[in-house]
């Protein structure tokens, strides 16, 4: 390991031809890199690679000694072309199968019959991998050492990234409290942001997401300041409820 | 070089502390990599690198022998973060100073007076380098063996690629189909697959949506061979159908 890359702390590592062919613009590197930077972390490189088990295995195992944390995004879905979970096993010569935890989750979030082979792929990752929870679509994303694989799906992405601020060795630790719910942005944005502006030290996110052909919101309050973070929570909750939205999770 | 990497014939490297950082969002990936598949040159890989002239060295040392392109952005500006061309020269062994050509060029471009020492510096690259010329600012890009140097400027950046239409030797125009369907992946991913398995030559990707309140899955064709896409195509289509998925867009 070089001194010059001490500094720069972490390396982010898109897996997905739709970004190499220009079908799709990445929006993660900069949502990732702005969420490591509010924790005091460095994103020092970023590649792009193919959906090839070959590169995956090759990219890992290059930056994972350089950086102090790594985050992958991309490929760990149902379908044929998702690898990560498999390659990532390899590059670290682990055992790749169902995560009895994941499975549990995803056997849980899916009606009794819902739970199809595709589905059960979600829940395929190195045994040893210690679970990234997911509020906005039940399957989990997973570490292992110092690797941390996430979808590719930003709105899922973002939903989950908020959950790892304590694994992060950065600056003051940012609390992060999630509030979701059947409804629309368009039908809470108002509300919402009155109560950001009596808030002004809380970074409320909002972020719609779907589950089994129902949308909702997640908002995500995160702060340094308990208390407060508290009452904010409490303001939302409030005006979710005169609106008659169904809360899922708070 | 590897076999693996033949196909993949081209990378790009964003030199920029402002994209590592989270400040700027890049474009420039997404618009290299359209109008390179235009060509039938494929990108392998891309890399967001920082202002470093070790890294950006050693960036290139490591890519230039897998890649039949190499295309950078940014870093060729006037200002002291402006280390691109220098370190393209130290990659090569070659002498950097001021380019004839390039000092000529710029020298007309700005008036009398004007030439200061700042913009002389946009003249300095290796002093065999070839120009890419600039029709929006005037400052030229450079060639150095099979590695293209271009501003990170987006609309700089695009005004000056089409004159390098023929300096690229592409193979087949890779083409794209798109087939929209609402549906969710874990649905489709076992008859997906197995479509893969008959078309090997074909990439065939699956990406979810959430458009307008309505969830779905948009699966991706990419090939050099129209015949084998269509057929693919069709088999897709008879697939959904039996499954009695609405199919959006094909």
């Amino acid at each position: 390991m070089k001194k010059a890359n001490t500094k720069a702390q972490a390396a982010i590592i898109v897996i997905g031809n739709e970004i190499l062919s220009g079908r799709t613009q990445d929006v993660n590197v900069l949502f990732l890199s702005k969420w490591l930077n509010n924790l005091g972390v460095r994103v020092g490189e970023v590649r792009i690679i193919e959906d090839k088990e070959e590169s995956i295995v090759k990219c890992i195992k290059e930056l994972r000694d350089k950086f102090r944390y790594i985050f992958t995004t991309g490929g760990i879905g149902p379908t044929h072309d998702d690898i990560t979970s498999k390659s990532v096993a390899k590059a670290f010569k682990m055992k790749y199968g169902f995560h009895k935890e994941a499975y549990v989750i995803l056997e849980k979030y899916y009606k009794s019959g819902q739970f199809s082979e595709g589905r059960k792929k979600m829940a395929k990752m190195p045994l040893e991998a210690s679970l990234i929870y997911n509020p906005s679509s039940g399957a989990p994303g997973f570490i292992v050492k110092n690797v941390f694989c996430l979808p590719g799906v930003p709105s899922i992405l973002k939903s989950m990234v908020y959950g790892l601020n304590d694994k992060i060795i950065g600056g003051k630790k940012i609390l992060s409290e999630t509030i979701s719910a059947h409804t629309v942005e368009s039908e809470i944005a108002k509300s919402l942001e009155r109560v950001q502006n009596q808030y002004r030290k809380i970074e409320i996110g909002s972020y719609p997401f779907f589950r089994l052909g129902k949308i909702g919101v997640s908002i995500v309050l995160r702060s340094t300041e308990k208390k407060q973070i508290d009452d904010c929570h409490k303001k939302i909750i409030s005006f979710l409820k005169k609106k008659k939205i169904k809360i899922i999770e708070r």
